[in-house]
Protein backbone atom coordinates (compact mmCIF):
# COMPACT_ATOMS: atom_id res chain seq x y z
CA UNK A 1 0.00 0.00 0.00
CA UNK A 2 1.75 3.30 -1.27
CA UNK A 3 -0.41 6.16 -0.17
CA UNK A 4 -2.18 7.05 2.76
CA UNK A 5 -5.93 6.67 2.96
CA UNK A 6 -7.85 9.63 3.28
CA UNK A 7 -11.33 8.60 2.42
CA UNK A 8 -13.58 5.29 3.54
CA UNK A 9 -16.03 4.90 1.98
CA UNK A 10 -18.37 2.11 3.08
CA UNK A 11 -21.36 0.20 0.88
CA UNK A 12 -23.41 -2.66 2.55
CA UNK A 13 -25.43 -4.67 2.60
CA UNK A 14 -29.23 -3.86 4.38
CA UNK A 15 -29.20 -4.39 8.02
CA UNK A 16 -25.14 -5.47 8.48
CA UNK A 17 -24.83 -2.25 10.36
CA UNK A 18 -22.33 -1.04 7.95
CA UNK A 19 -23.59 2.98 8.71
CA UNK A 20 -22.90 2.14 12.19
CA UNK A 21 -20.00 1.17 11.86
CA UNK A 22 -18.88 3.90 9.46
CA UNK A 23 -20.09 6.20 11.96
CA UNK A 24 -18.03 4.53 14.60
CA UNK A 25 -14.72 4.73 12.52
CA UNK A 26 -15.37 8.61 11.26
CA UNK A 27 -15.53 9.06 15.62
CA UNK A 28 -12.42 7.08 16.20
CA UNK A 29 -10.13 8.99 13.57
CA UNK A 30 -12.22 12.35 14.05
CA UNK A 31 -13.43 12.82 10.55
CA UNK A 32 -16.38 13.85 8.84
CA UNK A 33 -19.42 11.54 8.45
CA UNK A 34 -21.56 11.50 5.48
CA UNK A 35 -24.69 9.58 5.06
CA UNK A 36 -28.35 10.63 5.00
CA UNK A 37 -26.61 14.38 4.97
CA UNK A 38 -26.14 13.51 1.43
CA UNK A 39 -29.38 13.49 0.08
CA UNK A 40 -29.74 17.07 1.77
CA UNK A 41 -26.31 18.33 0.16
CA UNK A 42 -27.88 16.94 -3.11
CA UNK A 43 -31.28 18.44 -3.21
CA UNK A 44 -30.04 22.07 -2.26
CA UNK A 45 -27.79 21.50 -5.23
CA UNK A 46 -30.52 20.20 -7.73
CA UNK A 47 -32.83 22.70 -6.27
CA UNK A 48 -35.29 19.77 -4.77
CA UNK A 49 -36.95 18.61 -1.68
CA UNK A 50 -34.62 15.95 0.12
CA UNK A 51 -37.61 13.26 -0.16
CA UNK A 52 -37.60 14.08 -3.93
CA UNK A 53 -34.68 13.32 -4.64
CA UNK A 54 -34.45 9.89 -2.72
CA UNK A 55 -37.62 8.84 -4.24
CA UNK A 56 -36.47 9.64 -7.70
CA UNK A 57 -32.59 8.22 -7.43
CA UNK A 58 -35.34 4.76 -6.78
CA UNK A 59 -37.89 5.18 -9.16
CA UNK A 60 -35.20 5.97 -12.09
CA UNK A 61 -32.96 3.21 -11.27
CA UNK A 62 -35.89 0.80 -10.85
CA UNK A 63 -37.44 1.74 -14.01
CA UNK A 64 -34.28 1.58 -15.83
CA UNK A 65 -33.08 -1.11 -14.81
CA UNK A 66 -36.46 -3.20 -15.64
CA UNK A 67 -36.07 -1.73 -19.61
CA UNK A 68 -32.51 -2.13 -20.00
CA UNK A 69 -32.89 -5.37 -17.90
CA UNK A 70 -36.26 -7.04 -20.37
CA UNK A 71 -36.01 -5.03 -23.42
CA UNK A 72 -32.21 -4.77 -24.17
CA UNK A 73 -32.83 -0.82 -24.90
CA UNK A 74 -34.12 2.34 -23.42
CA UNK A 75 -37.73 2.05 -23.86
CA UNK A 76 -39.15 5.16 -21.74
CA UNK A 77 -42.77 6.37 -21.49
CA UNK A 78 -43.16 10.20 -20.54
CA UNK A 79 -43.57 10.22 -16.76
CA UNK A 80 -40.05 7.18 -16.82
CA UNK A 81 -38.34 9.85 -18.98
CA UNK A 82 -38.95 12.37 -16.87
CA UNK A 83 -37.78 10.80 -13.99
CA UNK A 84 -34.90 9.08 -15.83
CA UNK A 85 -33.65 12.81 -16.77
CA UNK A 86 -34.17 13.83 -12.63
CA UNK A 87 -32.00 10.94 -11.78
CA UNK A 88 -29.36 11.62 -14.37
CA UNK A 89 -29.12 15.20 -12.86
CA UNK A 90 -29.63 13.94 -9.44
CA UNK A 91 -26.39 11.42 -9.95
CA UNK A 92 -24.26 14.40 -11.51
CA UNK A 93 -24.88 16.38 -8.69
CA UNK A 94 -23.92 13.38 -6.39
CA UNK A 95 -20.52 13.07 -8.11
CA UNK A 96 -19.39 16.14 -7.79
CA UNK A 97 -20.75 16.80 -4.27
CA UNK A 98 -18.69 13.18 -3.53
CA UNK A 99 -15.62 14.68 -5.50
CA UNK A 100 -15.75 17.80 -3.15
CA UNK A 101 -15.71 16.10 0.30
CA UNK A 102 -13.17 13.85 -1.11
CA UNK A 103 -10.67 16.80 -2.02
CA UNK A 104 -11.96 18.80 0.88
CA UNK A 105 -9.73 15.92 3.28
CA UNK A 106 -10.25 12.60 5.10
CA UNK A 107 -14.14 11.08 5.75
CA UNK A 108 -16.02 8.70 5.82
CA UNK A 109 -18.99 8.10 3.18
CA UNK A 110 -21.69 5.78 3.11
CA UNK A 111 -23.31 4.61 0.25
CA UNK A 112 -24.32 6.75 -3.08
CA UNK A 113 -21.37 4.72 -5.19
CA UNK A 114 -18.97 6.64 -3.85
CA UNK A 115 -16.35 3.55 -4.18
CA UNK A 116 -17.34 4.26 -8.11
CA UNK A 117 -17.37 7.90 -7.96
CA UNK A 118 -13.57 8.41 -6.22
CA UNK A 119 -12.26 4.99 -8.28
CA UNK A 120 -9.51 7.55 -9.81
CA UNK A 121 -8.61 8.49 -6.19
CA UNK A 122 -5.58 6.57 -4.93
CA UNK A 123 -6.08 7.14 -1.24
CA UNK A 124 -9.48 5.59 -0.84
CA UNK A 125 -10.27 2.78 1.25
CA UNK A 126 -13.43 0.44 -0.26
CA UNK A 127 -14.84 -1.10 2.16
CA UNK A 128 -17.97 -3.91 2.03
CA UNK A 129 -19.88 -4.99 5.04
CA UNK A 130 -22.34 -7.99 4.67
CA UNK A 131 -24.06 -10.49 6.94
CA UNK A 132 -25.76 -13.57 6.95
CA UNK A 133 -29.49 -12.99 6.40
CA UNK A 134 -30.15 -14.35 9.74
CA UNK A 135 -28.10 -11.92 11.25
CA UNK A 136 -29.24 -8.99 9.17
CA UNK A 137 -32.81 -9.99 9.99
CA UNK A 138 -32.31 -9.69 13.84
CA UNK A 139 -30.71 -6.35 13.01
CA UNK A 140 -33.45 -4.94 11.52
CA UNK A 141 -36.00 -6.01 13.55
CA UNK A 142 -34.46 -5.47 17.06
CA UNK A 143 -32.59 -1.90 15.55
CA UNK A 144 -34.48 -0.51 12.74
CA UNK A 145 -37.94 -1.74 14.41
CA UNK A 146 -39.02 -3.65 11.11
CA UNK A 147 -41.51 -6.43 11.51
CA UNK A 148 -39.93 -9.53 12.43
CA UNK A 149 -42.91 -11.59 9.49
CA UNK A 150 -41.36 -8.57 7.07
CA UNK A 151 -37.27 -8.49 7.58
CA UNK A 152 -36.95 -11.28 5.11
CA UNK A 153 -38.54 -9.38 2.21
CA UNK A 154 -37.70 -5.87 3.72
CA UNK A 155 -33.90 -7.71 2.98
CA UNK A 156 -33.60 -8.38 -0.16
CA UNK A 157 -36.04 -5.97 -1.55
CA UNK A 158 -33.17 -3.00 -0.11
CA UNK A 159 -30.33 -5.13 -1.62
CA UNK A 160 -31.62 -5.31 -5.13
CA UNK A 161 -32.51 -1.84 -4.93
CA UNK A 162 -28.90 -1.15 -4.51
CA UNK A 163 -27.87 -3.32 -6.41
CA UNK A 164 -29.49 -2.21 -9.72
CA UNK A 165 -28.58 1.38 -8.32
CA UNK A 166 -25.44 0.35 -8.77
CA UNK A 167 -25.49 -1.90 -11.96
CA UNK A 168 -27.17 1.33 -13.71
CA UNK A 169 -24.52 4.44 -12.46
CA UNK A 170 -21.58 2.18 -12.02
CA UNK A 171 -22.37 -0.40 -14.60
CA UNK A 172 -20.64 -2.58 -12.45
CA UNK A 173 -22.10 -5.19 -10.29
CA UNK A 174 -23.07 -4.54 -6.76
CA UNK A 175 -21.24 -6.60 -3.66
CA UNK A 176 -18.70 -7.73 -6.39
CA UNK A 177 -15.25 -8.63 -4.19
CA UNK A 178 -13.28 -6.71 -7.09
CA UNK A 179 -15.16 -3.18 -5.82
CA UNK A 180 -13.51 -3.29 -2.24
CA UNK A 181 -10.21 -3.13 -1.02
CA UNK A 182 -11.33 -5.07 2.59
CA UNK A 183 -15.08 -6.98 2.52
CA UNK A 184 -16.24 -8.25 6.40
CA UNK A 185 -19.13 -10.17 7.64
CA UNK A 186 -20.22 -8.44 10.57
CA UNK A 187 -22.53 -11.07 11.62
CA UNK A 188 -19.29 -12.95 12.26
CA UNK A 189 -16.96 -10.35 14.06
CA UNK A 190 -19.48 -7.99 15.76
CA UNK A 191 -19.86 -4.14 14.60
CA UNK A 192 -16.82 -3.31 17.23
CA UNK A 193 -14.58 -5.45 15.90
CA UNK A 194 -14.77 -4.70 12.73
CA UNK A 195 -14.41 -0.92 13.22
CA UNK A 196 -11.41 -1.77 14.71
CA UNK A 197 -10.11 -4.36 11.56
CA UNK A 198 -11.30 -1.16 9.49
CA UNK A 199 -9.29 1.37 11.63
CA UNK A 200 -6.25 -1.16 11.85
CA UNK A 201 -6.64 -1.29 7.56
CA UNK A 202 -6.48 2.60 7.80
CA UNK A 203 -3.41 3.18 10.04
CA UNK A 204 -0.03 2.54 8.00
CA UNK B 1 -17.19 -12.93 17.47
CA UNK B 2 -19.20 -15.71 19.65
CA UNK B 3 -16.44 -18.23 18.79
CA UNK B 4 -12.65 -18.33 18.63
CA UNK B 5 -10.72 -19.48 15.59
CA UNK B 6 -8.98 -22.40 15.10
CA UNK B 7 -9.45 -22.83 11.46
CA UNK B 8 -8.34 -20.55 8.78
CA UNK B 9 -8.96 -21.31 5.16
CA UNK B 10 -7.71 -18.96 2.36
CA UNK B 11 -8.85 -19.03 -0.95
CA UNK B 12 -7.12 -16.84 -3.61
CA UNK B 13 -7.12 -15.63 -6.54
CA UNK B 14 -3.78 -16.78 -9.02
CA UNK B 15 -1.06 -14.65 -8.57
CA UNK B 16 -2.78 -12.39 -5.61
CA UNK B 17 0.15 -13.87 -2.87
CA UNK B 18 -2.92 -15.79 -0.76
CA UNK B 19 -0.50 -19.38 -0.26
CA UNK B 20 2.51 -16.50 1.05
CA UNK B 21 -0.09 -14.93 3.04
CA UNK B 22 -1.45 -18.61 4.11
CA UNK B 23 2.14 -19.31 5.17
CA UNK B 24 3.25 -16.36 7.22
CA UNK B 25 -0.25 -16.71 9.31
CA UNK B 26 1.01 -20.49 9.60
CA UNK B 27 4.31 -19.76 10.76
CA UNK B 28 3.12 -16.19 13.37
CA UNK B 29 0.71 -18.71 15.23
CA UNK B 30 3.14 -22.01 14.94
CA UNK B 31 0.15 -23.74 13.92
CA UNK B 32 0.29 -26.06 10.48
CA UNK B 33 0.04 -25.18 7.25
CA UNK B 34 -1.98 -26.89 4.79
CA UNK B 35 -1.49 -26.37 1.10
CA UNK B 36 0.18 -28.96 -1.36
CA UNK B 37 0.96 -31.30 0.96
CA UNK B 38 -2.66 -32.17 0.83
CA UNK B 39 -2.41 -33.63 -2.91
CA UNK B 40 0.01 -35.90 -1.31
CA UNK B 41 -2.36 -36.67 1.17
CA UNK B 42 -5.22 -37.45 -0.81
CA UNK B 43 -3.21 -39.37 -3.28
CA UNK B 44 -1.88 -41.94 -0.29
CA UNK B 45 -5.66 -41.75 0.26
CA UNK B 46 -6.98 -42.68 -2.49
CA UNK B 47 -3.63 -44.90 -3.60
CA UNK B 48 -3.34 -42.45 -6.45
CA UNK B 49 0.08 -40.73 -7.41
CA UNK B 50 0.15 -36.91 -6.61
CA UNK B 51 0.44 -35.88 -9.94
CA UNK B 52 -2.76 -37.73 -11.18
CA UNK B 53 -4.95 -36.88 -8.13
CA UNK B 54 -3.98 -33.06 -9.48
CA UNK B 55 -4.58 -33.78 -13.19
CA UNK B 56 -7.61 -35.69 -12.39
CA UNK B 57 -9.45 -32.90 -9.94
CA UNK B 58 -8.90 -30.70 -12.90
CA UNK B 59 -10.02 -32.48 -15.78
CA UNK B 60 -13.17 -33.87 -14.02
CA UNK B 61 -14.16 -30.49 -13.16
CA UNK B 62 -13.50 -28.97 -16.92
CA UNK B 63 -15.27 -31.67 -18.26
CA UNK B 64 -18.15 -31.92 -15.91
CA UNK B 65 -18.58 -28.01 -15.73
CA UNK B 66 -18.87 -28.25 -19.81
CA UNK B 67 -21.50 -30.58 -19.77
CA UNK B 68 -23.74 -29.02 -16.96
CA UNK B 69 -23.17 -25.95 -18.73
CA UNK B 70 -23.65 -26.30 -22.27
CA UNK B 71 -26.09 -29.45 -21.84
CA UNK B 72 -27.89 -28.56 -19.39
CA UNK B 73 -27.61 -32.43 -18.12
CA UNK B 74 -24.61 -35.02 -17.88
CA UNK B 75 -23.63 -36.41 -21.12
CA UNK B 76 -20.97 -38.03 -20.15
CA UNK B 77 -18.67 -40.74 -22.89
CA UNK B 78 -16.69 -43.29 -21.03
CA UNK B 79 -13.83 -41.49 -20.89
CA UNK B 80 -15.72 -38.80 -19.50
CA UNK B 81 -17.62 -41.22 -16.87
CA UNK B 82 -14.33 -42.61 -15.75
CA UNK B 83 -12.85 -39.55 -14.73
CA UNK B 84 -15.93 -38.34 -13.12
CA UNK B 85 -15.25 -41.62 -10.51
CA UNK B 86 -12.15 -40.31 -9.65
CA UNK B 87 -12.52 -36.67 -9.19
CA UNK B 88 -15.66 -37.62 -6.82
CA UNK B 89 -12.96 -40.22 -5.14
CA UNK B 90 -10.91 -37.44 -5.07
CA UNK B 91 -13.57 -34.88 -3.48
CA UNK B 92 -14.76 -37.53 -0.79
CA UNK B 93 -10.85 -38.24 0.44
CA UNK B 94 -10.44 -34.35 0.53
CA UNK B 95 -13.42 -33.86 2.02
CA UNK B 96 -12.21 -36.49 5.44
CA UNK B 97 -8.91 -35.52 5.39
CA UNK B 98 -9.56 -31.71 5.77
CA UNK B 99 -12.40 -32.59 8.28
CA UNK B 100 -9.50 -35.01 10.52
CA UNK B 101 -6.84 -32.02 10.01
CA UNK B 102 -9.70 -29.31 11.32
CA UNK B 103 -10.45 -31.87 14.08
CA UNK B 104 -7.09 -31.89 15.14
CA UNK B 105 -6.16 -28.32 16.03
CA UNK B 106 -5.30 -25.36 14.80
CA UNK B 107 -3.80 -24.98 11.40
CA UNK B 108 -4.22 -22.73 7.75
CA UNK B 109 -5.43 -24.89 4.24
CA UNK B 110 -5.33 -23.12 1.35
CA UNK B 111 -7.40 -24.05 -1.65
CA UNK B 112 -9.24 -27.20 -2.04
CA UNK B 113 -13.03 -26.25 -0.96
CA UNK B 114 -12.18 -25.93 2.90
CA UNK B 115 -14.34 -23.50 3.20
CA UNK B 116 -17.25 -25.29 2.20
CA UNK B 117 -16.15 -28.68 3.60
CA UNK B 118 -15.79 -27.21 7.04
CA UNK B 119 -19.15 -25.05 6.53
CA UNK B 120 -20.85 -26.57 9.87
CA UNK B 121 -17.63 -25.65 12.37
CA UNK B 122 -17.98 -22.41 13.88
CA UNK B 123 -14.28 -21.97 14.76
CA UNK B 124 -13.54 -21.23 10.55
CA UNK B 125 -12.17 -18.26 9.40
CA UNK B 126 -12.87 -18.00 5.79
CA UNK B 127 -10.36 -15.55 3.88
CA UNK B 128 -10.76 -14.42 0.15
CA UNK B 129 -7.79 -12.88 -0.62
CA UNK B 130 -7.81 -11.06 -4.37
CA UNK B 131 -6.07 -8.03 -6.36
CA UNK B 132 -5.91 -6.41 -9.50
CA UNK B 133 -4.98 -7.96 -12.87
CA UNK B 134 -2.05 -5.45 -13.09
CA UNK B 135 -0.46 -6.98 -9.36
CA UNK B 136 -1.81 -10.22 -9.95
CA UNK B 137 0.38 -10.33 -13.30
CA UNK B 138 3.61 -8.13 -11.65
CA UNK B 139 3.28 -11.53 -9.05
CA UNK B 140 2.72 -14.31 -11.63
CA UNK B 141 5.92 -13.01 -14.01
CA UNK B 142 8.35 -11.79 -10.71
CA UNK B 143 7.48 -14.54 -8.52
CA UNK B 144 6.06 -17.32 -10.16
CA UNK B 145 8.34 -17.33 -13.52
CA UNK B 146 5.81 -17.09 -16.25
CA UNK B 147 6.85 -15.24 -19.28
CA UNK B 148 5.30 -11.63 -19.28
CA UNK B 149 3.32 -12.32 -22.81
CA UNK B 150 1.60 -14.72 -20.81
CA UNK B 151 0.68 -13.76 -17.18
CA UNK B 152 -2.93 -12.40 -18.03
CA UNK B 153 -3.88 -15.70 -20.00
CA UNK B 154 -2.54 -17.93 -17.27
CA UNK B 155 -4.26 -15.86 -14.52
CA UNK B 156 -7.95 -16.04 -16.02
CA UNK B 157 -7.27 -19.61 -17.33
CA UNK B 158 -6.26 -20.51 -13.22
CA UNK B 159 -8.61 -18.17 -11.88
CA UNK B 160 -11.65 -20.34 -14.16
CA UNK B 161 -10.58 -23.76 -13.05
CA UNK B 162 -11.05 -22.71 -9.42
CA UNK B 163 -14.13 -21.13 -9.65
CA UNK B 164 -15.33 -24.16 -12.23
CA UNK B 165 -14.09 -26.43 -9.29
CA UNK B 166 -16.07 -24.81 -7.01
CA UNK B 167 -19.10 -24.48 -8.84
CA UNK B 168 -18.72 -28.40 -9.54
CA UNK B 169 -18.50 -29.52 -6.22
CA UNK B 170 -19.64 -26.49 -4.07
CA UNK B 171 -22.72 -25.93 -5.69
CA UNK B 172 -21.46 -21.91 -4.83
CA UNK B 173 -19.86 -18.80 -7.09
CA UNK B 174 -16.20 -18.56 -5.95
CA UNK B 175 -15.50 -15.03 -5.04
CA UNK B 176 -18.88 -14.58 -4.01
CA UNK B 177 -18.20 -12.10 -0.81
CA UNK B 178 -21.33 -14.42 1.06
CA UNK B 179 -18.70 -17.52 1.06
CA UNK B 180 -16.09 -15.48 2.99
CA UNK B 181 -15.59 -13.69 6.81
CA UNK B 182 -12.54 -11.48 5.56
CA UNK B 183 -11.78 -10.31 1.53
CA UNK B 184 -8.57 -8.58 1.48
CA UNK B 185 -7.14 -6.84 -1.74
CA UNK B 186 -3.46 -7.90 -1.35
CA UNK B 187 -2.43 -5.51 -4.21
CA UNK B 188 -3.92 -2.90 -1.75
CA UNK B 189 -2.23 -3.86 1.66
CA UNK B 190 0.89 -5.56 0.41
CA UNK B 191 1.44 -9.35 1.83
CA UNK B 192 2.52 -8.27 5.11
CA UNK B 193 0.01 -6.19 6.16
CA UNK B 194 -2.60 -8.21 4.93
CA UNK B 195 -0.98 -10.99 7.08
CA UNK B 196 -1.29 -8.36 10.02
CA UNK B 197 -4.67 -7.97 9.26
CA UNK B 198 -5.82 -11.86 9.31
CA UNK B 199 -3.48 -12.22 12.25
CA UNK B 200 -5.91 -9.50 13.99
CA UNK B 201 -8.98 -10.89 12.73
CA UNK B 202 -8.13 -14.22 14.33
CA UNK B 203 -6.97 -12.61 17.95
CA UNK B 204 -9.94 -12.36 19.75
Amino acid sequence: MTNKINVITISREYGSGGREIGEKIAKALNIPFYDKVLIDMIAQDCGMAAGYVEEASEKMTMNQAFNISTLGYYSVSPIVENVQVIGEDIFVSQSKIIKDLAEKGPCVIVGRCADYILRERDDVLNVFIHADFEERAKRAVEQYGIEEKNAISVIKKSDKARAKHYAFYCEKKWGNIDNYHLVLNSGKFGIDRSVELILRAVQQ
